[in-house]
């Protein structure tokens, strides 16, 4: 086993710190030290916040930090977010207050950012949250901005999905419409202290009874007036109950599992993707069809098809790294 | 050449009404006739349009219908939507107020659902650019909903890109981040009857000079009311002068070039990426494959490059079809 697999698996914080940034940096080193870790993985529980911007869920999160560290237990915490182009790194600014968690030692702080990825939530999340399990960490959070194809692939990693609205968000029915709806096991209306809270609880429950749900699990709809911490304990409690249902049905394995399979695929396609973008840089052939594309002597589709199909196309490269 | 087709260039509306039916339920008649059209497009301007939820597009793109409609010319809009799995269908109700719109034979609208998309903008939404063009639509429109991948997309289809954001929207620092600064041609401060519109147009003109720009266009910022039709004639004028521009300069050319290559290099990604499900569904092999990574006997990413590299990987099957 390599020494970094070993020392992240002792739980040292220095060794997760070390691993995660040859991930980021797609060193090969990582893809050694993921391989050895895998097995060990599995004891950590993985929840998923999404929501509209203004939603609260970064300071949901700081409170649900607060209170199981208070347990003892450890935080992972990884942020999701669009890239500003200008800043050059994820947009850290929601994310001050979770300042008061830098220093301890008990809370892992990452962001990742989504630019340049096709969709779906970054491959290097899913071994972010496998790397973090591996060191022992017992919560792990991962929150999304926005809502988009990078916030319903929060399915593909969280073991309970929370989806965050708030009473005065004009985005909620629009959140709820873009398939939310269905990926969410428990629903937050925070802000709760304000005006319309209580609708728009009711407006979901509403939408819920209308939809087909899993006949065991309900997704609750719960309030919280994240600022203050009302409501945050109720809200683990659910959290606990959704683990405890999950794991007694069988659930959670079968999701594990569903996951990791369609992470082994998005790999592939990956791979693929990324063996074709090198062909583009390298390949005279391609490139010459990719000329009479553009100049409109075959439309883009046909040419797709022709080319997948012609000997121009030669699986070698797709088997060669 | 296909019934089809020739009845398309020859501008008959229900021609092109039956070719977006049969592009939608992926007909290999679709793929026949928009081969043999391809090479009668290029004369339609596309005008994507963009921004968060609340910004006004619809009403924008309603407004700016009419006054094109006004000059005798033809429009086609294209609504890029999530969603509802409850309706089943494209979210229209933002679309009421093009009702007016419906029964005049010069507009053809017609909306795409982007659910189940891995991200971008649904192929689709380019082969209708393209066959609205062939049928000799003037201008075509394509407005999308949200801030995402989806939305970044609309830069592979238009020829000028408006980004529409609303002085009180808490989204449009976000907005502008997630890359959307990087995509437009002319900013909109929509709503500019209320209050903050002045120094959101402010903003946006300071983030441009702290941004790169091109030597030569440099996107301006314009003020609206869509909802009186307040400056949407002064917006026109800043379309036609930025096409005037990039076709002058043989940026539009290029710019078109660009977008067919990208198009060429996602068909041949989706089709892969169909094959792959398609071996999914009906490999025994590949099937183990998943079993052994679903119950951690190897990781997904390890396991993929190893299927990639493994005789399981027969390259026959990415050839046919």
């Amino acid at each position: 086993m390599s020494e970094i697999a070993e020392r992240l698996l002792a739980g040292e914080q220095r060794a997760l710190s070390r691993l995660i940034t040859l991930l980021e940096r797609g060193d090969p080193a990582a893809a050694v030290a993921m391989r050895a870790v895998d097995g060990h993985t599995g004891r950590a529980y993985t929840v998923g916040i999404t929501g509209p911007p203004g939603a609260g869920k970064s300071t949901i999160v700081d409170q649900l930090t607060q209170l199981v560290r208070s347990t003892g237990q450890t935080v992972g915490i990884i942020a999701v977010d669009p890239t500003s182009p200008f800043s050059g790194g994820a947009i850290l600014g929601d994310r001050i207050r979770m300042q008061r968690h830098y220093l301890d030692s008990g809370v892992f702080i990452r962001s990742v950012a989504t630019r340049g990825q096709t969709g779906g939530l970054p491959r290097i999340v899913k071994s972010m949250v496998r790397a973090l399990d591996a060191a022992g960490t017992d919560l792990i959070m991962v929150e999304t901005v926005g809502v988009g194809q990078t916030e319903l692939g929060i399915i593909s990693v969280a073991d309970t999905v929370l989806v965050a609205l708030n009473p005065e968000s004009g985005d909620a029915i629009q959140t709820l419409k873009a398939g939310v709806m269905e990926i969410a096991d428990i629903f937050l209306v925070n802000k709760a202290d304000r005006e319309g809270s209580d609708q728009m609880a009711a407006a979901i429950t509403g939408m819920l009874h209308m939809a087909l749900v899993s006949p065991r699990w309900s997704p609750p709809v719960m309030l919280t007036t994240a600022h203050t911490g009302q409501g945050i304990e109720d809200l683990w409690g659910k959290i606990q109950d959704h683990r405890q249902d999950q794991t007694d049905s069988g659930d959670l394995e079968e999701r594990r599992g569903r996951q990791r399979k369609r992470e082994f695929i998005e790999a592939v396609e990956e791979v693929l993707a990324q063996r074709l973008r090198n062909k583009v840089e390298n390949d005279p052939d391609l490139n010459a069809t990719l000329e009479k594309v553009a100049a409109k002597e075959t439309d883009p589709y046909s040419a797709a098809l022709e080319y997948l199909e012609s000997s121009l196309f030669s699986a070698d490269w797709l088997n060669a790294p």
